[in-house]
């Protein structure tokens, strides 16, 4: 069975000496999360994920979910259950509001546990997970009385959230979506339509479900103008968090996926249904994407879960496989042949996942207290550019850890050799996991499309130019530094291929936006790549400071963030060269063949 | 049900127009070969993988095959039955030599064939493409009474082939193996051990199965110098093709894995089998890489092939599904959405695995011919030189077409967004199955260390030096080409990164080779993406000489290869300065990590 150990240490480094979440003691609900307390809820979710969670990730693979001729759904053995115990022990709410029964943690707490229950059991984790974000949507677009009507059940677990936005004929085009919704004489509306791909959509981990449907009223434009954004529970509401009468909404049919078996992908029927506008009409985009951004962000940490969990596999794999001589002279003469970790390959291997996950985990840090910023401030400005910084980085986030996540898996998965490909060892299942997250919530290529398209000339490029500064400003204020030499300079050579891409951007999409479309995914990535190495920087410094000021015992793991941050510099950051390269040469030999021609 | 049509056009092109086969009509069974001969054969197999075996690989997937108490094995519904279809075409020993029963066509056609089989039904190709495997090792390696015994059957396919070297505790370390034969009275051997991992061990497609086994002879030597090489059959043969009883072999049971699932992967226990021994005592591990060097340029063709029928169904799929406008303006106003093909980002996609497809194909023929040449020629130093060509570009070619073709099936499944992960549109089975290339027959690591450790010094690097000769010869012969510009110039940067990298393991390695290990994987690939440019040069000026003469019907396929061949150039060719960057960073930052802290 796979092994896993929650990243504890790592997390509460990033919290404590890499980003001073003391800093930040300003911000409601800061103030009690002293480090002690952060890392007792650390150490507590971690061992939760690890002794419950983690035992039925393969279970769950095997088993799946189950759809009835009643249209319920059961979840795999032993799931109802946990996720029983994931409620009791309120980690669904730990950074939700405290005035619905939230415990008011940072979001940087919320995804650092998110990141522990993805990695033991992603198919679990996305109850949750979704639930997390319909929360979100309703805090900051519900009415008052569907705050109270939804989110105490919600934010305690009793019941859980959906997002309902696909349709056979339409995923990311949203404006072509046909579900219809009539408007009632009580104010409430009759949805009618189907809706697929409808992630945890039915299933018996909760007394209710809610769903976030989007629907066209009756009248309303064409086009993604004419899309409200409803709520329909699976029971309806009496208003004050008691279940009322089953509603019109079903599930039609689970479908069967290359993974994620133990989340049910639900075919959802809503015949004439009873919903209540949330938020304006006609609107409901903007509402879903409140939802988006946070789901997008929850599904990049996906990308960084399935990376770390398969990594820790291979490494223990790599130290225990005896197989071959190192070439550089018998390491283990007393063993039948040296265990693998000694040939440079599966190092390779083992170091590029390493140094990825590392520097992901910071950056989800990095970004998920921007959130709390952005949420919780009192300053105008702070929370602005704590915005800024979170519309530019999501997509990067999304796209940039879940394709790297799922190379990840694949690269551990290749540690095992043939044993890999066996389903007993896990590792198969993390690969086959791991690869929706690049596809979900908005294909990575979508990403790279919003970041190029969007979020780059947004007001002016104000994100884009206040995360150059930074990037900048720190590079400039280390400059003379010898210590960081060696990950400031590479650093400083991947911005500049960053600022070209950008600036080839500003002179050649304009006029010819495929340009622009040709060269989003390989921007997303090199963006990725400056920012996971402005993240080595930090923790590098960070290390640094801390070795210096004497280490006690943790000086073996504060030397290996140096290592691998030159890792990173040397083997990783090169990309973005090759990156620029493809960028500037524009759309012609993309798009010259007629489409006949494939 | 995913579609396949067989690429004909393309292989044609690449015999007739770009290989020039014609020239190697001095080769034994060339000249029977022209050009109407061989495009019928091309045509009847790709007929027969389009109606026949593509329909069955779905069923192939679910189904799986069945173990029985009796050790005997089921393949999925249709199997058997296109086996012996299959039989019956006479498919099987197309280039064989005609002595025992084969066609003696160029292993230039049973490497295309190949490659049809694979896109239609990889699982079911395995049960062929082994069977290929055994019979070069026998016809290599066997006495004469063995090839008398095994060869005409199994060229006839009634008999099939396995390869028997993996055991529980030894994959790539062959020298740990543990299988022991004890000599009889009878000159026979009795065969003693487990081995796992085996492709084809046991089925109902045949009425005997050929086992090769590795073996360690009782009193050998430890390690890989005593190791020896075991024909043990299913049912003993008489000697004169019939069936004689059943030998001590037996399936214990079948792997649960990610996918091929249509094909046996056996535990076989030899409890006191009777076998013989093939080639010299303890030499076992020379007459296996016979055998093994076919399979790698085999697993290489599956890559190829699992990215060409993923290539093909994306296409069609981003022709067909309506999503979102244009970034350059709508370009189909009567319908509610563009075709997605319109979106550069798929297009991107679509391209870098048509690039890579055409090329890969162009480099399996490249090969294919000089396969032939080594076997077939006269001349004893075009014999050398075919042979120096292949022990080069085999580990590139398994390596570079297994890697890339598992990522192309994965990006091919990203342009299906959330319907590629849906089991019934076949996308992901593709993904599944593409995913052992990279495994099997050698980790895709030991590759790039066979081709950095091993391949290069070879000869004093005369392979090495013959194929930098060829491509540098090529480039300065074309430097005055106005048409060919474009192509020519970005292939001598790449070909310069290669030889940069070369120079640098050349003075670096012999200290220290570590850096030779830790830069392997990088060289293999700067190594594939150098020989593929090559191949796209010859495939464009092949195809603007074709236009000159006039190219009647033909003309949009061959413009199309001038595109897509830019397209390679400007996007995928790039790539090799990153390579080399990170090559040149030694082994320093992979290596210094105490295992422990992995």
């Amino acid at each position: 069975m796979p092994i896993y150990q929650a990243p504890v240490d790592d997390a509460q480094f990033l919290l404590n000496d890499v980003f001073h979440i003391e800093r930040y003691d300003n911000l409601p609900g800061f103030s009690d999360a002293s480090p002690d307390v952060l890392a007792a809820v650390l150490e507590e979710a971690g061992k939760f994920c690890q002794e419950v969670l983690a035992p039925l990730n393969r279970i769950g693979d095997v088993e799946g979910c189950t759809h009835h001729a009643d249209g319920s759904v059961t979840t795999p053995k032993g799931f109802k259950d946990a996720f029983k115990r994931l409620v009791d022990g309120g980690w669904i709410g730990i950074s939700c509001p405290t005035e619905f029964g939230g415990q008011g943690l940072p979001t940087a707490m919320t995804q650092l546990v998110s990141e522990f229950l993805c990695s033991a059991n992603m198919s679990f984790a996305m109850y949750s997970g979704l639930t997390q974000g319909a929360i979100a949507a309703l805090y900051v677009h519900g009415s008052d009385a569907q705050k109270k009507a939804y989110l105490p059940n919600m934010i305690a677990g009793h019941w859980t959230g959906t997002m309902n936005l696909t349709e056979p004929h339409c995923g990311t085009d949203l404006g072509l979506l046909r579900t219809k919704a009539a408007p009632q004489a009580d104010g409430s509306y009759e949805i009618t339509g189907t809706k697929i791909f409808i992630s945890a959509g039915e299933h018996d981990l909760a007394e209710n479900i809610v769903h976030l449907v989007l629907a066209r009223i009756e009248g309303a434009p064409e086009g993604v103008r004419g899309i409200s954004l409803f709520v329909v529970p699976k029971f309806l509401s009496n208003g004050d968090g008691s279940l009322g009468p089953r509603n019109g909404v079903s599930c039609g049919s689970i479908e069967e996926k290359m993974g994620i078996h133990a989340n049910s992908t639900c075919v959802m029927n809503f015949d004439g249904a009873t919903g209540w506008l949330m938020g304006e009409a006609n609107r409901g985009l903007n509402a879903m994407f409140v939802m988006m951004n946070e789901a997008r962000l929850g599904v990049g940490v996906q990308g960084l879960a399935m990376s770390e969990v398969a990594y820790q596999n291979a490494a223990a794999y790599a130290k225990d496989r005896l197989q071959g001589r190192a070439i550089s002279g018998t390491k283990f003469p007393q063993k039948a042949a040296d265990p693998i970790i000694v040939h440079p390959d599966v190092r390779r291997s083992l170091m590029t996942i390493k140094a990825f996950n590392e520097a992901a985990r910071a950056l989800v840090m990095w970004t998920a207290l921007k959130a709390d910023v952005a949420r919780r401030a009192d300053d105008d400005k702070a929370r602005m550019s704590a915005e800024d910084h979170m519309g530019l980085l999501t997509p990067v986030i999304k796209g940039v850890l879940t394709d790297q996540g799922f190379a990840n898996a694949v690269a551990a998965q290749q540690v095992y050799g043939g044993h890999g490909y066996i389903a007993e060892h896990g590792m198969e299942q993390f690969v086959r996991d791991a690869r929706i997250a690049m596809i979900y919530e908005g294909a990575n290529g979508i990403q790279g499309l919003d970041l190029v398209g969007r979020k780059l000339g947004k007001d002016g490029g104000r994100a884009v130019m206040a995360f150059f500064n930074e990037v900048q400003g720190y590079i400039k204020d280390h400059a003379g530094s010898e210590a960081l030499k060696a990950y400031v300079e590479p650093l400083g050579a991947a911005l500049g291929h960053l600022q070209q891409a950008t600036m080839w951007f500003m002179q050649n999409a304009p006029a010819k936006p495929d340009n622009a479309g040709a060269g989003g995914t390989d921007y997303m990535h090199l963006f990725g790549l400056v920012a996971l190495g402005y993240m080595w920087c930090r923790m590098v410094e960070a290390a640094q400071a801390k070795l210096a000021a004497g280490a006690d015992g943790a000086a073996a793991r504060l030397n290996a963030k140096l290592v691998t941050g030159r890792f990173f510099m040397e083997r990783v950051l090169p990309e973005t060269a090759a990156h620029l390269a493809r960028i500037k040469t524009g759309a012609a030999s993309t798009m010259e063949l007629p489409a006949e021609a494939f």
